[in-house]
């Protein structure tokens, strides 16, 4: 009989919440057969990472591997599931994907900007769809956005409960509730591991409904005698439509601000989750044409981006639309970890422009949380009723969290849970589940010019230049290594140009010195280059009690 | 094709929350053919009700149908769902009762009080039990008692989902929580109607688990020097486990006081709900003995009955316990309304005795209620997705309040929703369902000396005794109906003495010029007894502006 193995590993998603990516591997008598890919999104930069646009999963174990990948798996059409996927798809070597309607839309739109056609299977829930020695089978869930999904993944030792981003909305604003029979029919039927979000394991009590916002949209939009402006994700599509209803409501032309707010927006009217007549679609060119208590903007920028529509409407940059008294700009949803400092600083903005700014600390129920509470997460434990647990898409203190409410307030032993960190590998057998050797991943960096060039080491730069500054320095040799003039200096964010003749004069004496000693030898370039430089630095540590990026170079003449 | 039809009838329990009687009747071409009893529960009067101990269901309707009844099936083990099976079985022709664990216990030690044995069928969860026309299939549900159920009934017109009392409760003191599989696997095969608790539609969230209470009760039993000394309704089987659970872990022996607290807690033993180690067995006779903060005493009496363990104890009259500084009496359990001023008296008097007394206005987290607040109604209605909801188990607000939840929380339809009164009646057909004629059903009164012997009039009596008083007059006469001697008054709560002589010589004379009026007619008992006291009462108002209860009695000599 064969001996089969399945293996998890998270690529990304385990405990920076984003650039969620995961892998199922199945090994047939040792021999790794069939791999699937669940998400493939990108991850946001903290305030450590300077100048780095975003982030995405390190796929460099996958590559010697792309014959096995059976396909991609998509959960739902949130940046976090997806947006990796333009940066990947070729080098996995074009897998197919399935998605739900929604992320599929969002999937095409990113390729369509590369001019690439792409083809996204459908997802045809209920059913197990054969995926080499895999299967699959979407079911619906609720979570913040439309059509997002749990899969259940069954393999010859046993089914899995993939159950990414979720809660237990009993009222989404539209699409239907959780597919409650599959999900229970799984647990009934046996699940050998739940992987489970877990961000929200430290909240008590269910997540309240996404319906609760259109409530609050109404009341606010109801005591707005100016503009009414709305900011949230551009992939928000349930908050979003909910404000276009309050809009309709009120009788207030709506007007999206963004390049990727009008584009997901208008995704979700083609799948008809959106609907707004024609008398009440608004142009940005007409709003100061109209009265502002008929105005409704829903604008990009709610992390407080600096190019954001909104921003720029703050800073009072954007020709047709001048926030003013009577205004009220209401955020619908809370900074991520990171951005509070630019967000509140939005925020001051433009309160000082006279708009009565609304957000979640001033009013609760403006932004329902779209992952589940404490109770979510035991009704999801209790409905699949797992041999083994894995929170996935929470930090460290959301797993420990998780585990604390699996064994202490439901009965799962400490041996059930697994907590994992990036590239640690589980591996399930028809009888056990232990953990693996870990598998190398590292973070790669996106920035505005390229995909992968930025490094630890640009970063660590970075961070050098933003608190240390940066000295350069020029040497002129000539053919025999020696000095043709005396060395020069020029500096950024280091110490005041005053001081620092003195203090050049003495770093080029230094240099002199050192060439001195090297007599005779032949200047290697990038050895003396690297010898000047630690040298350099330690002078200026010594004078100044700094390490400025000291960048050296030598020119031969 | 034969047609049929089912009727829904509450005979108690849609608006009085006790007393719960249902029945269920299948009817083939407009013939009853069966019928099927759900739960047979007292009533607890209340405070207009003088001097009656309890109510129970109007059976009369089905007198003259004992031949259809094809079973009892008993829900759960609570009072107002099996307190009325030993006035009602024989009337009922001792049909078969259907019962879960616990209830059938309570109810065996019911019949054992009147020395009658009774056979009463376990019940095998996740089957069809075929009951004539019907099948009913019971499901494990979770409420503030072990062993508390659900039932499917099925009929050839539909599946009716029979709800009453529960919570969602996921993690249950002991036995397991809801079986969600048969839950929504009813939903999934099709439901027609949900009839479901709502009695606590008013509150907001998940309801509590009952394990919280256990928590509490160690905290608070952590900090008491003195004896620790709990309270709770004698059924509450799952409060009490969590209670000596708690003074197990404390060292402190436990010790039940009351006579159906000692029968429960005997069967829960039996039962293996509970486990007190022989050493932790404590005994009445002996708790003088025993250090104070090593005794836990559980007692019934948690509504300030005047005659309970627990008020014995306050008026200090139990002469092995007294209450004294440091002891601690917890209240876990709310006043039934009708009770605060009994509870709240019993709460000063257990206070002036010394102890330190905790109940749920000072203490959040003492009583988890059994029954579910808006997100578990809303949970089972989204399981089992009817077509009809009818709202049992509360009162008209609350009735209202689930109907308001259901359509505009919910999306169901006023159409879809039944709010009935008492012996209202539904119809349901494969295709519609309808409201019918009303079943006449009373309220019938039990007391100490028997049961049904107390109607409406004894009630009036008894009020106008407790307002107003009563006059007794006694008229003496000869064969030929003449005065023998003057008539006699005496009275009790209607005038001082010393007023009232004047009052009753003139009574008298008005009792002799009627007599007189009527010279030469044979006295006819009871209707001159009537005659005399419709006087006798007009007189006492003009005379004295009240109406006691007039009794006149005549004899002749």
């Amino acid at each position: 009989m064969d001996d089969y193995k399945v293996r998890f590993i998270p690529l990304g998603g385990v405990v920076g919440v984003t650039k969620n990516m995961y892998l199922y591997e199945l090994y047939t008598n040792d021999e790794l057969t069939d791999i699937l890919i669940v998400d493939c999104g990108m991850g946001f930069p903290d305030a450590k990472e300077f100048g780095v646009d975003l982030i995405i999963p390190d796929i460099s174990y996958l590559e010697d591997k792309l014959d096995k990948i059976r396909a991609i798996l998509i959960t739902h059409g949130h940046e976090d599931h997806i947006g990796a996927i333009p940066f990947h798809y070729d080098k996995l070597g074009t897998p197919q994907i399935y998605a739900p309607k929604l992320a599929k839309v969002f999937i095409q739109n990113k390729f369509k900007e590369f001019n690439q056609p792409i083809h996204i299977q459908d997802v045809d829930f209920k059913k197990w769809i054969k995926l080499g020695g895999f299967e699959a089978k979407y079911i619906h869930m609720t979570h913040s956005i439309p059509d997002a999904t749990h899969i259940l993944i069954k393999s010859p030792v046993g089914v899995m409960y993939h159950g990414p981003d979720f809660k237990l909305d009993l009222t989404p604003p539209y699409s239907k509730y959780p597919d409650f029979y599959e999900i229970i029919s799984a647990g009934h039927d046996g699940v050998l591991c739940l992987l489970s979000d877990a961000l929200g394991a430290e909240r008590e009590g269910l997540t309240l409904s996404e319906s609760i916002v259109g409530e609050t949209f109404e009341n606010e939009m109801r005591s707005t005698k100016g503009k009414f402006i709305m900011t949230t994700f551009s992939s928000n599509i349930s908050r979003i439509k909910q404000c276009v209803d309050a809009a309709i409501k009120f009788n207030r032309k709506v007007v999206f601000l963004g390049r990727s707010m009008k584009q997901n927006t208008e995704a979700a009217k083609d799948l008809g989750y959106m609907n707004i007549p024609h008398t009440l679609k608004g142009k940005e060119e007409e709003i100061s044409k109209i009265p502002p208590n008929k105005v409704c903007i829903i604008a990009a920028g709610s992390q407080g981006q600096y190019d954001s529509a909104l921003s720029k409407m703050a800073r009072q940059q954007n020709k047709y639309i001048k926030i003013t008294e009577g205004d009220k700009v209401v955020f619908s949803s809370d900074p991520i970890p990171g951005n509070e400092h630019e967000v509140y600083a939005l925020i001051e903005e433009l309160s000082l422009q006279g708009a009565d700014v609304i957000y979640s600390d001033i009013q609760d129920q403006l932004h329902a949380s779209g992952h589940g509470s404490q109770e979510d997460l035991k009704f999801l434990a209790r409905f699949t009723n797992p041999k083994y647990l894995l929170p996935i898409g929470g930090t460290i203190r959301h797993q420990r969290q998780y585990e604390r409410l699996m064994t202490e307030d439901l009965d799962f032993k400490k041996e059930q849970l697994f907590l994992i960190d990036e590239g640690d590998t589980v591996w399930f057998t028809k009888t056990k589940a232990y953990k693996g050797d870990k598998v190398e991943t590292k973070n790669v960096y996106v920035d505005a010019y390229g995909v992968g060039d930025i490094g630890n080491v640009v970063l660590r730069d970075r961070q050098t230049l933003s608190s240390e500054g940066m000295v350069v320095g020029v040497i002129v040799l000539n053919q025999t290594g020696q000095l043709v003039a005396a060395p020069k200096f020029f500096s950024r964010g280091f110490v005041f140009e005053k001081n620092e003749e003195d203090l050049f004069n003495k770093a080029g004496l230094l240099i002199e010195k050192s060439l001195n000693a090297s007599k005779g030898v032949m200047v290697d370039g990038d050895n003396y280059k690297r010898k000047i430089g630690r040298e350099l630095e330690d002078f200026f540590f010594q004078e100044r009690g700094r390490r400025p990026l000291v960048l050296v170079d030598v020119i031969q003449v």
